[in-house]
């Protein structure tokens, strides 16, 4: 079985899987050595997470997932019933959501899977078939996760071309990773960057550095170079100039959390790229998938800002290099902050793009309904 | 002679001048160490200059000046006429020039401190006299830059107070280097910080790091931390979300050059911290001697815009350190950018501050005109 992860593209490859092996890029020597790590079992997966080998929300959930399901397929012999079979899975997964407590996506894919788990228990007289049905679902999270993001390329960059009404190529600027190293492959603002380049609409990619740990410039330029996407990064603190001097034709970026009103909690720095882009008058647009709003949140308000360590301004490396602040110093260091929807243009998903309504507000909430019962149908 | 870089107070002192001795903060080893080297004489102020132990425009020109001043002060005899003690110091200002060909207020000072000499000998029979005068004057140089900054300082600190009305106390938000390290002391818009808070009316200062060349974390806070003013350190992206919340109640800002509408190039990242200074309508001032302002540039348009190395975004500590970016990706690096005018409420300067008037413009020509008459009475 082909999956997304591992089919022929040529955008880079975070989680390389086939039925019965797993390898992750890691990510933790990123830009300077392009290394894959086997994985064997569940305790690498957990290893790989703990270690911070793959990183970003869906990616950590899906090499968990696939981590486990290497391990069942591969199993010489299992001496027990079906319900011992789907014993073991349900411990292994609670093990595997204990690398990262912090991560609700591992933990929401952990408890999808054990419902998985036990509809095919209620069935299954061997063990081997809630092993296959676990590794059939596993599998499935990962082609979902890449088709979504694929299906937000599409529509994102038909999108732009038809909204800019574009007679040359357009320059995207977008922030932080949100490409094929934080999702499960192709990305979700990045993947419209790539969307556009496979169209031959693509005159530029701009990428911030992204401070202060940097996903920009480790990690971003590193798949648009890969990606043989022609690309150029700037200080955070550029994008305005870059703007004033009209080389940007819109912005995209991707999403933490969206509230029911549109705000979008993304990396620190979105804000002020979306101001930039309205005194310019260049379209903001965030890309994500349905997964990522939040209906329970009627605003931004709601939204709680992690405040990470200081360390990461004080020194290199995220906070483990070498010293670069003057000791002593206050830090204040927000992981994301809120951009409020009226300087959103559009929020571009994988059931296609929603924009605003006469009212100038976004009906998310509308466009949620109907995207569920197109998938019911 | 108590010079105005040496008298008692609780800024830090990058330049450490009493007649006869010299002493510069190395400015490479900070924030971590805290070292002052002698300078004996010019070839040590060329060093000095040459190996970045000092930095700033002010600051170059005048380490340069007191360099000599330091060399002819002590000066065991000369054998010559008081015409080869002005050929003697032509020469070596002419050497000190070398030092940085590019630095426009070193070859400036050399000019004017030239043109002293050329006075001094054309009344003077004992070389010791020529000597005498060219000491005095680099002296004043110095004693003029700090009591300029600290009536900018003063000036700045009286006008906010004024302006905002604040019945309580006021966070300034700055930008990049702009004190003791780039001055002769005190600084220019951290003077007037340095003014608010000896005033007791800062409630804390904000500083960016200043990517990509850090000279916020590095120095700003190298600084703040030294002279015990309550400060934070944010990444420069981390500015917008920090006036959402209430927490800045002005933000002051340097300038390279001040065009003669008000248009003013700085340190990249203050266009970007001005729009959104004005979305939360929160004032922006420019502090800046009158130095600064060029009056034969009509408006910012006119600015051209210095490209730094890509390494400085490459790499850390400035493009010294290591790898920090993927390998292959295209950097825009400009070092500068243009804040219009019209999102300046003020430009701060030793003569007052600058504001609009009643056609939301600056006469700038006119502030000057005014000031040089102040001058020549």
């Amino acid at each position: 079985m082909a999956t997304g992860g591992s089919e022929a593209n040529n955008s880079l490859q975070a989680i390389c899987y086939k039925r019965g092996s797993l390898q992750l890029l890691d990510q933790r020597k990123l830009p300077l050595e392009t290394t894959y790590l086997d994985i064997l079992n569940a305790k690498d997966g957990w290893l790989a997470i703990r270690d911070m080998v793959v990183r970003g929300a869906p990616a950590i959930a899906i090499s968990a997932a696939l981590s486990l399901a290497v391990e069942v397929f591969n199993l010489d012999a299992f001496n027990g019933t079906s319900f011992d079979a789907a014993s073991f899975l349900g411990d292994k997964l609670e093990y595997l959501v204990s690398s990262r407590p912090t991560a609700v996506n591992l933990s929401d894919a952990a408890t999808k899977l054990k419902e998985i788990i036990t509809k095919a228990v209620a069935t299954a007289s061997e063990p081997n078939t809630v092993f296959q049905a676990y590794i059939e679902a596993a599998e499935i999270m990962l082609e979902d996760d890449v088709a979504s993001n694929k299906a937000i390329g599409s529509y994102g960059a038909k999108f732009l071309q038809h909204q800019l009404k574009h007679t040359r190529r357009l320059s995207i600027l977008t922030h932080c990773n949100t490409g094929s190293l934080a999702t499960a492959g192709y990305g979700t603002a990045l993947g419209v960057i790539r969307a556009l380049h496979t169209e031959g609409v693509l005159e530029r990619a701009f990428c911030t550095e992204t401070r202060p740990f940097n996903q920009g410039s480790r990690l971003t330029a590193f798949e648009l170079v890969h990606d043989k996407i022609p690309a150029t990064l700037i200080a955070d603190s550029a994008a305005a100039a870059l703007m004033k001097d009209g080389r940007v034709g819109a912005v995209i970026v991707g999403a933490d959390r969206v509230a029911a009103n549109g705000d979008t909690a993304n990396k620190i720095g979105t804000y002020s790229l979306a101001l930039c882009a309205r005194h310019h008058d260049i379209p903001f647009y965030v890309a994500a998938p349905l997964t990522s709003i939040d209906l329970s949140l009627s605003s931004g308000q709601e939204i709680v800002i992690e405040e990470r360590s200081p360390k990461e301004l004080l020194h290199t490396r995220g906070g483990l290099g070498e010293q670069v602040a003057a000791s002593g110093i206050c830090v204040w260091n927000p992981a994301f902050d809120v951009t409020p929807a009226n300087l959103i243009a559009g929020i571009i998903t994988e059931k296609g793009v929603i924009t605003k309504t006469d009212n100038d507000a976004f009906d998310i909430k509308d466009f949620v309904r109907k995207a569920a019962r197109q998938n019911a149908v």
